[in-house]
């Protein structure tokens, strides 16, 4: 770590106002109760003002009302938690490894590589696969034949790609994350299951991220596309032939069945499972664990599932759901009833 | 690409009832409304009858009642879709690696290989382990001491087998999946969890499919038992000493927990949850997110969880759910009532 | 196998008293159902009493209530299943290679290797990383550059390791396994997503145990904190800055977003989503595929979902459930009407 970048570099390098001394130099970014002299922290809003008083960090990125009652050094940007994660890109770099090819790599024939590419040790790269600029593979990738990379993709360590694969520019790739495995197609022919053969690929856009041990497979024909700009988390199924539309994200155990079309925009929430052949239309949100069995051709926040209480409680509840369409019988027939004697008591 | 297989051999290979020029080649199979001129697609049944018009494919495999209706060259078969996918492997085989031991692959001691075996860049094989004619291990597996892996067996990049883990004749095993890591058992000891040693293993019948990053544990005594035919999608967990008879199929994010049993020909959907220690009887279907808590002894279609809606209109809902119990009592009570109100009406 | 212990020598093993014949020698445990004349096995309680009568186990742990009534050879335990695990630790320990390091491993510059360390093919390790005493590295694992492995801690085939990991002393970390990947972390910028850096690390304290493909992220800023003697099952996804108390226990396929923080000695069952941001107090047992939406403070048992009933019944009840505000709603109305009614009849 040197000896920090001055606070009129940090506002200059995320397009912030600065309010107070340019000259202080700050050294990290931290978590606004855990900040220190030299560290700069960001508050989002009103709800966390509280820590204007009680942050001990040497600088705050803050919207414009929140620094109007800070008289500290501080950032003033409309979108503070973008302003930090540029200062964090500044101040704490990734780690990357040098360019170069480790000697244990094996690479089948025809593999193109770009300029400044490393590949980690134990890597197999199979034949015909180009390779971008700028590309880093980490230690114990395996990439099929065909292959596609586009610059400055990053492959962390125990990726698979199924062959055919096509990755766009600047993707980041997490550990254990399979692209490109079968689809799952089976024929029944008389009790036993026929495989269909998944001859389709992966077409993945520029700037996606996926998270470890995700999977996204193959389509059956043609190919699973997941759009620019695409963040997948960790531990996601997406199946054969999906399609998902640009800046779409998706949080962790989410699963996707076969030919699903998600718009653009869209927020899936984590452990949500969505129906095979459905569409959802753009900007629509998921909330956790729902399952959507129909599509969705509105904008909006769609949910499902019922939340955790009491055990005792919620014993007596869900034995209460399966009689949930008697009970609604039984209310209708008193609602009849009911009117019966009032018509009655009237008459 | 060659010039394609004349119609009159699909027939044969598919043993399908041919209708119009069998002279005529066709190049690929290709989904319905995408095929092209030299492409061949199918129609499952009238459902999609909408594409006998509109299809640009060089000839369609029909069920009977639509080939009647079709004045184009077809193959005319019972089961479109199986038909179909014989056509797809015939012409869009799979890319297998030629036969070979890459140089940097580790063999442990006493290991056996069948002929024309291939195994990939950077494999680990454990002592005494014994791989059938015409395997495929692709690059980065590791195959612990012991393992058994029957003829034509292909593992996929990156997957892992414990030790004495057996797989049968004909199994394709997807990137990423572990078979044989220990199952889920510890004994509380004062507060403290006491590992309890799986000392058992997997074994995996013929023609088995398992997809990507799925896990399956080794048995703590005994065998954890994958029936042939079994078709396991991505992402599954099976605990140990669970059962799964023969050409059962679980789509993708299932779990399911210790020692359960599921019979043959069972259909499980994706992100079901079955709880340990259940039998569930052959010809079952557990449609998605369902959350098996009890054994099922009859055949039949199983269900449980809800469906997305209107977040607005599910939170109102999701709060009545955990009232439900209340609201039963409620209306009991009413039913209640009412009959003593109507019985003093008609004294 | 040896020719086997004698009882004698289990009993002072496991702090047992012996009844019956003290050399009596076991070669084996094995299922109490399935045991035979040189085996052991044990009986939890008097739920399994009817296998006193049946079992050919050579020699039973008892609780002492059932060795009363139990003419054979037995070790009475108050705690029969640690009894058991014990034995067989001592009986059929796991397999371990020996010490040493394969000649393709690759380390990067200042890697520390304890006494005994024992690293499988394939494997990279980063610059800096500090391996303890008795470590096992299985085969194509990836550890980054600065992680650091308490003595005795085992990884198996194919885990990875991102930079800065640090586990306690005697872990197990099973295959497929990602710690330290990023975190899911995004500033929404005018429709696109900016990646957060995530710059924090994970720590996994002693005698923890991570099921095969799980993933734990590393944190945004600071650490995501796995406690001592905790166990994680098979598929788990850990998200970034998590903390997770000692002695909790946790079922496959669980997820926990981001920040949560868990308590001691909690028991969260399989497929249970757990919302960000979330505290959850020590002693907490959650059933499983529970929605935590909400931070739970009193220990006890939580729960929430539907469980599996036919399909046909199902329908009706789940289509009633997006009814359920309306139908409380109607009861509500109802009672008022009859209060209405029964006060004008007593008028």
């Amino acid at each position: 770590m040197s000896a920090g970048v001055p606070l009129r570099e940090l506002a200059e390098h995320t397009g912030s106002q600065l309010q107070g001394d340019g000259s202080f130099c700050i050294l990290a970014v931290a978590a606004v109760e855990k900040a220190g002299a030299q560290d700069i922290s960001f508050i989002r809003d009103g709800k966390h003002r509280r820590y204007l008083e009680t942050s001990q960090a040497g600088a705050l990125i803050l919207p414009a009302d929140l620094a109007l009652q800070y008289p500290g050094n501080c950032l003033v940007n409309s979108n503070p938690y973008l302003a930090y994660a540029k200062i964090a890109d500044l101040l704490h770099p990734v780690p990357r490894p040098e360019a170069g090819i480790h000697p244990s790599v094996v690479l089948g024939e025809g593999v193109t590589l770009g300029e400044g590419v490393s590949i980690g040790a134990h890597v197999s790269v199979g034949g015909g696969t180009v390779i971008g600029a700028g590309v880093i593979i980490g230690a114990g990738c395996v990439l099929g034949d065909g292959c596609h990379l586009g610059e400055h993709t990053r492959l962390y360590p125990n990726v698979t790609l199924g062959y055919n694969t096509r990755l766009g520019e600047r993707c980041i790739i997490h550990s254990g994350a399979v692209l490109g495995a079968d689809g799952f197609g089976f024929a029944p022919d008389r009790g036993v299951w026929y495989k269909i053969p998944q001859v389709g690929n992966v077409v993945v856009g520029d700037d996606v991220e996926i998270g470890a041990n995700t999977t996204i497979d193959r389509a059956a024909l043609g190919s699973t596309v997941i759009g620019n700009g695409v963040k997948l988390d960790n531990l996601i199924q997406i199946g054969h032939n999906v399609q998902i539309g640009e800046h779409t994200a998706m949080a962790a155990c989410t699963a996707v069945a076969g030919s699903v079309q998600i718009g653009k925009h869209c927020q899936i929430a984590g452990m949500c499972a969505i129906a095979g052949h459905l569409s959802i239309a753009d900007h629509v949100v998921v909330t956790g664990t729902s399952m959507v069995s129909h599509s969705i051709t509105q904008p909006g926040v769609y949910s499902s599932g019922t939340v955790a209480i009491e055990n005792a409680v919620w014993r007596k509840n869900v034995a209460r759901f399966n009689q949930l369409d008697k009970l609604a019988r039984r209310l209708a027939e008193l609602e009849k009833q009911l009117a019966d004697l009032q018509n009655k008591g009237s008459n």
